[in-house]
């Protein structure tokens, strides 16, 4: 923003925009106000991958009227996230809409080429977490990222997570989704050297209070180099892979 | 006891007995009242191994109290669990106690020779949890089991763990003792066909919650076998670990 | 595991074995990938008893599936947990699965002969706390145990659970399942010389937080000998005493 | 205050009062205010009994401040509770305190005779939670009632209550105090036909929460005629128990 | 009980009964075991007053069964709680059960005449407290006793308390429900002689927590005499008045 | 209440009014009692404003009740808050209720003109938080508040925020309603010169847990000025703030 | 901040000021960087009142170090809150600071002259509360307000509230202090028609949870009007209430 | 550890090693067991940078023996987390240890050149979360990362924030660290393109709980990018930061 702000006021100064004009420059640019929702266009041009919507919360209708703006600006593909069944076969009406059930997501336009540094491994302790590591999976590849699915390998079948020591060791950065005891993420910390993205899951019962015991359980991980997204979070964590695997990308573009 | 109501009973019939007797017998027989304690007599008799006295709580006159009054009832070994190193200075003024001070135990008496069926593992995730192994190890050897101490075997380095295969395949039962996310006996009893009893320690800081974290990640383990006793209740798992070793041997007695 | 990792080393050493093969051997053979599962072919092995499917978080045509593999692998007994009576309707189609609507198990092949070394005595609270015991009753049955059923022997009609002190008595194992204020294992705990198996039940309302109250209250029972497992857990309760009452037997396997 | 009201208004009515002294006199005279604190004179008119002092949280100085008003308006027996050594060795130097370092309490001017219905038990489940039930024990003395100590009996030894049933069935009201898992209420009240009030202690570690299971505990008995009082709170149980053992003479007070 | 084991030992020593028999007798006695139920056949001895079927988590079926078995041993009023409106439909049909819908209570057979020593008020913060307050007032009806019911006197328009203030100045036991805030007894209690029996409400929302804000500002009343019961336990603070209401009956009994 | 108090006196004293009346008068004159509620004639007489029926807990009968009474009273403008659709279709049979669905507000009567101090502007921090926001701002409005609405305001991305500068800068009193993270009260408290009312609502999901994560969060805020409501208690929220926005007004009508 | 943008971005037009130059001013003017601590100068301008520094978590140096370059800049009065005893005897070396001992906080400078619209009444349930009370006192007195004191008025003696009724009714803003239950705000809240803010303290015990009790039955307060600041934050308290009380001058200042 | 295992095998294979030494090689080969502890080999030949030592639950002679054995293996820096000013006093007489006090941390060897992609920028709410941030900037100062710090730029003045805009669009990684509300990694999250790493820290009071506040409210955070670690976990976050930071650097050395 600062550099926006920069511009705005050498334009002031060479006269080429009046004072009260640059205030509402820098006041009204950012995002449109369609009344329920400041629909935000500063992402596009900083990431130049997905949009993205975050559809609990919102009426269907509102959903449209969000992705109607979006592409009258241009944007390419738009993510919508937490989005029902019965909201999807709404929006399904007034747009492409590509949505995928477990995950919740629906996608609009065509998914862009991987251009990250490497693989994005996803892992899941159970099947039943495998929805929320979809949700991660496929906003990864949404923003042009390739994506490693590695699911059921939790760590009460040890041989089933070293069965894939191959995967581990060669990841960028890996997303570790588990429920219950959620203690994917500390055994995987300790077998890889790239940042885990932990991801708690609801999938549990009794004392797992919702998925409270993983969470908990992985912000003490004793394995260096794991941090945590709230509970089924798995947009969150697709997103910060995703940024992890473009960090080298962005160093070169500063240059 | 209801043995003993059946021998009372019949003593009352047969004449020998008369019925306030019978019923103060009743009443009385199973403990020593000494005012602030009444002193349990009924394990002894019906272990044949080590009484214990749980000194948190108790004054260390109150301590000296009950281990006079168990010395006079012919009590062998006799465990004094969560006690001070100042209690435990006290004690040894009336009583040969041999105290550890990692494990807050003290041991009046002899070491019974093992005749457990098999070993009890006592495995640790850090060096920060050896306090409570070390109370879980003495209790069971206290109460006659031969025990084998795998210290620092945490699940962020599963190599580590993974170097005791053999003793942990070979043990009649297991206790798992960690702090922080509590993963070692969801790891150890896939591990395992034995019993893993889980200890979770205080060991951690911010949302370990004092053990909450270790607690929670314990009860929701996927692995089957495994069962939890409280935070850093060492003393608890010990002597869980020692009956579960002697079920063959209390089988047999019945015959 | 070692044995087997021995077992490959020595076939690489004779030549019977390429390494890239023996490396593929470690990795594939325990579990048979079908995607959305790892089937575990271990337990079968080791346990020579029934096989488990967690039934929560999974589709219908997904245990049909893990059936299926199972089945083709040549498991005896195999025992489906949390199981919808919807979900059974359709399990049933494909397979001729004893259905138990209470304890929601599903269970598939003939009950193995009891092979254990004594009884397991199940007792609940109240009535309430049935389907939870039922689930450990049937899971321990399932896995070659005698099953002694204590229903509604709460502590607040303590006679009711004196009425029972032979069955507690001569117990090889004791699963005491109980909601509310959850203190049925520690009067239990106090009566018997064997491993008490607590499990809390989300019986109650109020400030019995779906079972938290009974939790904690059996975390923190004063009996010795008293662990704990999951609230609503009776699948991981009859697993673990099965587990204890064929102690002896494996111990003897093991000479 | 409803017939203060009634008698200060007749007071008005016939003149001998002016309506801004009776206005005055309904504002000002219950209490004496002495700043830092209102000296309540009620409870001396209407209980004939003890006045109380709650100690946490004054200053030793303001607590001699208030004994000196009560003093002054004739108080007879004055109970200190929640008070430290430190502050009752101040306080003596004014006043001839009995102070009882267990239960944190003072006592200022003669025990009453008592005048109850009948006895009050109280309870405990061990050793450690004896601070709380003389708490529990002297403010009932102090109120006028006959008090039976139970000291000790915790369920997990169930012959320990068991062996004080006829102390149990003639009680008029019972205070059972116990941290812990707090199961003794529940067995108590299961066994007696008087009303139980529950006072959970913080003794106890790790998952106990410093009361928080034992308090859930009892508040979930499944016996009929429990209620709890706050954690440590043997004041608030001892005054509760003194009431109700003093019900029926108000009862005739009221003929 | 205690008396009855003395019976019992003194038919064994005169000789007219068997030492076996009077085992089974002691064992056998005091419940009909129906499978899912033991119906405890004590109360109605030791009360004279009605017998309580707690109807949650239990079948339709199940409470006919134990009705029949109640009714065959002569019950005269029978209270079912917690019972919900199909399932009093499904009773109805075998016995002529009075239900209440909205305390979800079910009374079989004639309420008692009022034989206690005076009056219990029912208090309620709101009108969305009344369905709980209900429960109470229909079990202190059905165990015989006078109640006054005071609806809707929250303390947030105390005036609106102040009102009946001969009604709370005159009880003998005073029963306070209320949700949200929970402060009803804390006023009450500091204006009442009597004891209090709080009783907090799941009503609210947001940080009400289903009653645990109600919960915990009622354990840390600073009103004496104040005790809590669990929330929404209408029934349990009934219960609990009609016993203090009845205490001089008792103690008188006993002479 | 005081001067009322006054004044009875004083026609006690003159004589025109009995002790007896003067009692009476006392307790019943600031509400009529319709058997399931007081309802309170005070707040109109005050306020000069609306009348608030909570509609939560109450039968829609009841609300057409308390209607009916307050209409005969001569209420203005009455305020029906959490009025679930189905309840508001049965009041519009018998009152023409103006029902905001989104709000669950139902409204009688004209609106007032605005006569507050200045504007309340009501922000928030997404869409979903809007509803909230509408009881906030219709309970305004009704109680005679200029309302400015700031909608999807939050701080993830700050730019939406700084663009109303010129709102928040000018309001005489904010509520900045939140769910998530709860950060908007935080950095609107750090712009703005006047008072904020935090409002957290249950948006969110996972470790938002309901509402508390935003609630802690706002209950923690360093910006100075801020207070907090109950989580989506959108009501309490624009009630404070018209008090706060007519504290002047108040001011002047005491001189 | 929006006009002092507006005053740069004139200046940058004007040519006054080139566009770097706006670019730091934009970003320096408004705090001093001394390090550990960005000092902020803008609370003087806006508020013409007492500069205030939260002295938790800060060495005393760094406190001096702070006061230094408020007193650089100009400062009147300066309020320093949460400062330990030995913290101020450090600063008074350097600064002339009164010293409130109780209340923990530090005055620099001369208290100002009361410029409010009323009184703001500061109330307390019991005697321990009185440093929080004393810290919102303070602070109120510091920042320009008359401030009237209630202690000692809790609700379990509704009539030392009710004998303040004329203060009550007179505030133009109330505090309400309390601990334990913390219905203090309810109670007068539904006394008063002006704004009150409920400030939990931490006074109690046991299941008070260290002031987590008051907070949410604050938080819960049925009476309207009612907004809850932090557990113990009596500064947060007597701030907001100063910005009540000066919104009317505020109102004015703008026209 | 694949690759190793491959070349044991291949060695096995090649007859240059016994089945039983392969078999010890993999076991023994990554740690060195001092008894106490496994002291890890492997980080320094997969990371070339500092080995760390977890300093909680150690006793300073168990640091020293961990130190020597790392020396003895060669390790270049060495950081020791969570050090006690006592512990590094003792360590110091052993080894030439550089203390940093605030953060807790000692450093022994040389600090490593920078090599990482970019700047880590570490942002602090308040003064108080400087100890904690040092720990973050301190270890990845350690581990060859620059470091720019930005300390007390909270949220509640905004400008502080927006006065940094130039490092914080300019940073690879950005950890943010605050207490009580925990809303900085919100603003920060949505003004930057890059990772943020949050970190709560137990600065506050009341509800705060420890941290707890701040820790949900990040957990929400709905700025996308933004992950958590533990409370207070400055190392872990420093360490995340650096692995984000050399993601480029490891990508390269796989060509």
């Amino acid at each position: 923003m600062n550099s926006e702000i920069r511009r705005t006021l050498e334009a002031v100064r060479a006269g080429s925009l009046s004072v009260d004009e640059a205030l509402l420059q820098i006041k009204e640019q950012p995002f449109v106000d369609i009344g329920y929702a400041k629909v935000d266009l500063h992402r596009k041009v900083r990431q130049g991958a997905a949009e993205v919507i975050y559809g609990a919360g919102k009426t269907p209708e509102q959903i449209v009227g969000i992705l109607n703006v979006l592409q009258e600006q241009g944007a390419g593909t738009i993510l919508v996230t937490r989005l029902s069944s019965e909201a999807a076969d709404f929006v399904q009406k007034y747009h492409a809409l590509d949505y995928h059930k477990g995950a919740r997501i629906g996608i609009l336009g065509p998914l862009p080429s991987p251009d990250g540094l490497g693989n994005i491994v996803i892992a899941t302790g159970g099947t039943s977490d495998i929805p929320v590591a979809e949700e991660a999976a496929l906003t990864a590849e949404a923003l042009g990222n390739r994506v490693v699915r590695l699911y059921d390998v939790g760590v009460s079948g040890i041989h089933r997570t070293l069965a894939h020591m191959d995967e581990i060791m060669n990841a960028t950065v890996i997303v570790a989704v588990a429920g219950m005891e959620g203690a994917l993420p500390s055994v995987i910390g300790g077998l890889a050297d790239c940042p885990v993205i932990a991801v708690p899951t609801s999938v549990g019962y009794g004392a797992s209070f919702q998925g409270l015991a993983a969470l908990l359980s992985m912000l003490n991980s004793c394995a260096s180099g794991v941090s945590v997204v709230n509970i089924d979070n798995g947009f969150g964590a697709g997103y910060l892979a995703s940024m992890i695997n473009h960090v080298a990308a962005k160093g070169e573009e500063k240059l």
